[in-house]
Order: C-alpha cells, then structure tokens, then sequence
C-alpha cells in the first residue's frame, strides 16, 4: 500500500500558428497507457472538483483554458501543489494520491486516465485516505 | 488498400450539474486503443483543418465547444458530411478516409488517435488520396 511514484509537471509538445493551436500527449511519453478520456467544461469559477484519490488508476490532468488549482497529498502526508494554465505543461498523479482541483478563470481541462470507470477504484471519503496514510505511515 | 470500416457517430457518456459538464470516452468503446491525444483550441472561425488522410492511424473527433463541419471522403469515392457540436456524440474515422474539418463559432476540438505520430502515416496531397482510390477501384 505504498505510492511508488510522485506527482510530477512535464512539458506538453504544443504547436501555435495562426490557424489555432494544438497540444499533444502520446502514451510514449507517460508512465501509463491511455484507457479513458475525460473532459471538463462549464464549471463555475471557483468550484472545487475532485476531493478523491484512486486505489490504482493513474492520471495526466491538462488545464487548456483559464486556471486550475491543484492540491494534491500522498500516503506520506506529504503535499503538492501546482496552478496549471496552458502553458505547454501536464500533470501526472500517480495512484494513491488524493487531489483536489479548484477551477478558475473559466478554466477547462482534459484528463488522461490508465483505467476504465471503475467506482470501487475511487477513495471518496478523507477519512478513509487518512486511515490508508496511517497504515502506509505504520507499515 | 481497402478502407474496411465506415466513420460513425457514437454517443458519448456526459454528466451535467452545477459543478460544470464532464464528458468520457474509453477505449471499451471504440474499436482502437488510444495511443495519443490531441487537443484544438484558439482556431480562428472558418478555419479548415486536417486536409490529410492516413494510412494506419484510427482516430475520434469530439467537438466540446462551437461547431465544426466534418468532411469525409473514402477510398471508394462515397463522402460524409457531418456538423458536429457538443451534443453528447463523437465521430469515429477510419484509416484511408480524407478528412477535412471546418471550425466555426470558436470550436474546441479533443481527438484520440490509435497510433503516435508518424508523418509517413499522413497522406497530405489529395492526387495521391485520389490515386488511391483509383488503386482501390481497379482492386
């Protein structure tokens, strides 16, 4: 019950001109293959999503518009934190990690994800991540 | 060199509250893996993209914002028209389908591909999509 992996920012290959711009990820340059794909659009300024961790799936977040700020904390209790905007950069956040994601300046983002949905996969309640920690910190 | 799969239009799975839209494709659902992802913002209106065909390279287009106009042409000659939105679908092309997409009222686009980038994968000049319908026909 270790978390193996940190969280890390890696640089996106982007290319801009003046018919748009494209962002790219290729699974070649993740520690994990590409099994999901999800969207975030619409949500309100300030609105804090996630507030979960994941038993085994891994995930890249990429902020393409506006502001995300993230918080992330791992078995250790050590914290991260990060404000993703685009600019060129992807978040990896490897299993076992809860994340907290709060959405400003109209901010949308994509999310790459190494599993299917799988519900039993998500540690929803803090208290539960807390007593993961525990165990982890005892182990 | 025969395009054996027909484009389609699939739902996707897309949850709306107030805290904003989510909206998931996974690879269960489409008949490739998912190898590299790109994503298209910033496209000036009127704008025509892709103009290429590839060999190998399977891909999913999802309009999440605006409007784009989708046109394909496939190694038989018979073409697609499509307007897609964000209405919940994405559109499944084929290898060996030529594709050009118009982006109108700020269109945001997210693709998947099957395949990472490979520019000898690209058919760009339409006399050579064309010459191989012609193999095609004659085959």
């Amino acid at each position: 019950m270790k978390s193996i992996k940190d969280p890390f920012l890696f640089a996106v290959k982007e290319y801009r001109d003046s018919n748009g711009i494209i962002g790219i990820v290729e699974d070649s340059e993740i520690p994990m293959a590409i099994r999901r794909v999800f969207w975030l659009t619409e949500v309100p300024d300030n609105t804090m999503r996630g507030g979960h961790a994941h038993h085994q799936s891994q995930q890249v977040l990429i902020c393409f518009q506006g502001e995300i700020m993230v918080h992330l904390e791992d078995l250790t209790g050590k914290g991260y934190d990060y404000c993703l905007k685009p600019q060129g950069q992807a978040l990896y956040i490897p299993p076992l990690v809860w994340g907290e994601y709060t959405f400003h300046k109209s901010a949308q983002a994509i999310c790459l994800a190494s599993d299917l949905f799988d519900e039993d996969d998500y540690v929803r309640d803090y208290q539960v991540f807390k007593s993961l920690q525990h165990a982890n910190q005892l182990s």
